[in-house]
């Protein structure tokens, strides 16, 4: 079980390392970690964020916990330098195709949403996010047209097969819960949409207990806000994806908590916390771990099949809530330290 | 004064029908009011959502009232046949560049919103969308690949005037509210946005008094659920725009009430309800007008500087929602000739 750390920038390495101390206190067997180098703390060690060897490392482990990766320091740099990459680049060469962001309102934590309790207890959604194709990684460019403007340009495109496989991805994780599956995109203006219904609703026919539904993305966006109870999964592209899970996520209000996984085809995924590396707060023992260890808690879920661990630790993060565990993002005192300490208390 | 009316599908004629009683009681010289047709309506009469004969009523107009288009029976069309096609069609012949969505809560209907009412009634914005341009009007298309792969693509895209026109749009409505501007784009994926934060950059020297931010779009979908009080004017290209404008219509609840301008250069624009067509309740008497009367307010100072008028429009609506007049869609039992009346009566 060997199980690739890349902490990234911020405070990465602090939310990791409170999530590699649970995953340690569980005796799983013959746990090994490896530590690799993502981000812009990448980008200055060794010249660029995503290096070779950090690929290397992930490529020879089941799973890769990951902490942020963000450094306003590197903001100059071209683009293809800048540690935001890193992210893009380990998704496209591991085949990192899904992303799943559930968000579920945590019991008791119903106030720290802006959206009326009675409308946020609701929340309990999944978005199944493209992350392989799309206009993030078709040909792009800024070329001088020939009247001698300046013009920015990105190609977006899904092919049937990368829709395909998403499409399943959405449909079985349905078939796993309330058996309701939205497709969102904007057919009536993309034709990358109109191929995206035509596949979907294909795929559609070998799950004929879920009831599918298609939505377009500005009507999706408006549904979150009025009814995001309405949502069992959305299935989605890249750039809507984007877009909505980052909304959702904020309609449960409690960011430090929700957790990502992003899954190749077969058992290999990234696990990460959805929140970013905080530059404010790093090196200062205020981050709060709890979305790091929801990840681990994924990690030994989709990669290893470790349920019974898995529920264990999000058992314990739960408890930890219950008895009033806060971290300064949902309003609290704890630290960092400390909120791994009662989350190891109640392993 | 020559104003064309397009009232289009589902309940369009309904409350278009009422704002021409608002703007015929109001004894403006010389109003000429035209009609035409457009969207599923059109689409039946002439065989195009668009007919030729509606582009150029809108052409010998100095502004066109616009109903709402949309209508299922068109659904089984090709694309350039179904009633939304006369909506981009008519943003691009017209030049219809810039979208002014303002999206505020009105005093007393603070419970009609989904979010905190103390978030809720902070919220004071203003949406600039480009109209024109991005994946909207690109090249697009399905295509088999070489290895007999179907693909849907399409291309985004900005030149430089464009995003610069749009920017002083953006700038301008700015200096004219409290002087705060966001720009939001996903720079740090696409090289649209790339060059769209370079232009707005530039253009920003010539309007020092306006604090510019940029914001990434996931960001800027996570902020308007967050604290959307933070925002005074957010400019945004055409894509990113129809997800935040309808999201941040959302918040404000009362989507019956909300007016929308499509201004072209000069003093044309287009004015219509952001609601759609609602086929369920059309020609029932049932829809609210209210929007369609505000969007003629918006069209009297917008495009003929009739600010006196237009704010007697509003001043009237709102004595109006003042005195308890409610539509079904703000949960009240007024109708559409009722609402009308009131209006009237207030003028
Ligand atoms: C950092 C950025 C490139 C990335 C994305 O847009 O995918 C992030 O927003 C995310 O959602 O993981
Ligand atoms: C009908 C559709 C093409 C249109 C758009 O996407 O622009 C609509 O959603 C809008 O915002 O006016």
């Amino acid at each position: 079980m060997r199980v690739a750390v890349f902490a990234g920038d911020g405070i990465g390495s602090e939310v990791t390392a409170e999530a590699v101390r649970v995953l340690e206190a569980l005796d799983l067997l013959k746990l090994e970690l490896v530590y690799g180098d993502v981000g812009g703390v990448a980008y200055r060690k060794h010249g660029h964020p995503l290096p070779a060897e950090t690929l290397e490392i992930a490529r020879s482990c089941g799973a890769v916990l990951f902490g942020a990766v963000g450094d306003f320091s590197c903001d100059h740099l071209e683009r293809h330098l800048r540690p935001e990459q890193a992210i893009l680049g380990l998704r496209k060469e591991l085949g990192l195709f899904a992303n799943l962001r559930p968000a579920t309102v945590f019991k008791g934590l119903e106030d720290l949403t802006t959206l009326r309790p009675e409308v946020a207890e609701k929340i309990d959604l999944l978005i199944v996010r493209e992350l392989n194709g799309d206009v993030y990684f078709g040909e792009k460019g800024i070329r001088t047209l020939d009247d001698g403007r300046r013009q920015g340009w990105d190609m977006m495109s899904y092919a049937e097969d990368e829709v395909r496989r998403i499409a399943h991805t959405g449909f079985k994780a349905a078939m796993g819960r309330r058996r309701k599956l939205c497709s969102v995109d904007k057919a009536n203006v993309l034709e990358t949409s109109q191929l995206w219904r035509d596949v979907v609703i294909e795929v559609a026919k070998e799950y004929p207990e879920v009831e599918l539904s298609h939505m377009y993305v500005d009507n999706a966006a408006m549904q979150l806000v009025k009814n995001p109870g309405q949502f069992d999964v959305i299935v989605t592209g890249n750039l809507f994806g984007d877009i909505l899970s980052d909304q959702a996520s904020m309609c449960v209000g409690s960011i430090g908590l929700l957790a990502s996984a992003s899954l190749a085809e077969g058992t290999f995924g990234l696990y990460e916390p959805i929140h970013g590396s905080a530059p404010d707060i790093a090196g200062k023992g205020l981050a709060n771990p709890m979305a790091t260890i929801l990840s681990a808690a994924m990690l030994l879920r989709h990669s290893y099949g470790l349920e019974v661990q898995a529920a264990r630790i999000e058992a314990a993060v739960g408890r930890a809530l219950a008895d009033g565990i806060r971290g300064g993002d949902l309003g609290g005192q704890a630290g960092t330290k400390e909120i791994g300490d009662a989350v190891l208390a109640r392993l």
